[in-house]
């Protein structure tokens, strides 16, 4: 049953991811096909990472379907973009928090499954949620949104902890699973519509 | 003999690209040793990541014949440029596209001996044909040649189709290799030169 | 008695570089969390990407400690840098200086006993020690230090020239250490001080 959640989970994670790299080669003018070299780094990027950190076979290699679901989500969202070419960004903001939650989740998973004990699955979750998106902005030559002073790595790290405490209460696994999810997407679109940004330094202007 | 051709085809692959990185370096102004750190980026950094995703052990560390290529490659073009300052550009993306084209079919071939399937094999040595150059230019802060709208991770996907296509009908080992050479390079040259560009969307403009 | 060595070296190392990224993060004023992905990716990213090419477990993931060791020289820099805001920059170059010496002597040690050979083993040690600086340079959209022209790889590369020569002459283990260490310390910090920049090509001016 974990293998299915997984392979769910992961081929939707990668479809929204996918997406999101989508956008952002459209709002950033990259030509031709190199739309879809930014949009499978993004979608593939970080769950390769986390696979060859985690010395497993990386996902996408060992069963095809993920190139399938990455592949198909690019071409569709290619040709929504042709017909409706006025996408809010917002969408672009959401589908990578929700991207970034689910990877947060199969991250953390996958290591603990692999033994790792409880910190390095936080880390390795956090890894996976935000490479893709974060190889995705370099290669865009954006400011990743990692270091932009919203809520991003943190709130991957807090739906870490929500997967941490239920897991540890005993919690069902479904409610495991969407309890890191809702938090994870909260505290992002949260911090990006009230504008939340901690503070780690006193005396300075952060970058906007 | 298909590790012969191999062995071969990589070693060239990889001083085409020590070259490539060596001018781009020399042209980005980098300063002293960091010319060779580009260039061996450039050489090595597509075909490291393709062992790494299909967990084989890492072609030069497996073999120090890729590093002496590398550096002979450095070392080579630096004193030609010493002597030689004025190196048309041209000679640069020449160099990048056979690289290209090399490593595409050797990503190819690999992955088809690990048995992934054409789907896998084809993004693959679309990955391995076109990373070393992508980290080139994240280093040197250039725009990547991949997001510019001419033909370029295209040009690596149809030589890829090329491959398939011959190989589906039972050509030679040496003309599915040449096959596909030639229509990687011809594409990416002529893209460059009768200024080929995709347009994956309708309404806009793309990057120069 | 080598692995104990590896294990404070290595431990040393992280924390090292830990600060160096928090000192960056703040220079460049990454907002709230991103400080500790940037300084993590600086702390881990050099010895990951060694382990994951000689095909070895990567260390942080099959040893907490590392993690502990990253997040503690974190939060103490942190804590640090809020009371005293005016960080010379000299201390971050220095620390970078040392990480990298630590690095590189950990980086060829254990492709040593992978039974790379010596030329393999210095590229890895060099690719050990500076890559965690290279991601956090370019995720900072920093031009990269080994870009700049000051001695940087090349202090490597002499480091573990004389880590190859002392081995070679049979001296003790210690002094291998330390004669690689000073070696590279030494030829960063002059370089930076003295201003030595190892000029490749001639007739052109480099980046400043």
């Amino acid at each position: 049953m974990t293998d299915d959640y997984f392979h769910v989970l992961n081929l939707i994670g990668v479809a929204f991811f996918a997406v999101s790299g989508t956008l952002l080669g459209y709002e950033k003018k990259v030509g031709g096909f190199g739309v879809v070299v930014v949009a499978s780094v993004t979608a593939l990027g970080g769950g390769s990472l986390r696979d060859l950190l985690l010395n497993e076979p990386v996902f996408w290699v060992a069963d095809p379907d993920y190139l399938y679901s990455t592949y198909a989500a690019i071409f569709i969202s290619v040709a929504f973009i042709r017909y409706l070419p006025h996408v809010s960004n917002y969408y672009f903001l959401l589908l990578d928090a929700v991207g970034m939650a689910i990877f947060n989740i199969v991250g953390i998973e996958k290591s603990l499954i692999g033994e790792t004990g409880m910190l390095i699955a936080i880390t390795m979750g956090t890894t996976t949620g935000i490479f893709g998106g974060l190889i995705r902005d370099v290669i865009c030559r954006e400011v990743p949104s990692v270091m932009r002073g919203e809520l991003y790595a943190s709130a991957c790290v807090a739906g870490g902890l929500v997967y941490a405490a239920l897991f540890t209460l005993g919690a069902p696994y479904i409610w495991c699973i969407l309890g890191a999810l809702f938090a994870t997407v909260f505290l992002r679109m949260g911090a990006l519509h009230w504008n939340w940004r901690p503070k780690i330094f006193k005396k300075r202007h952060y970058t906007e």
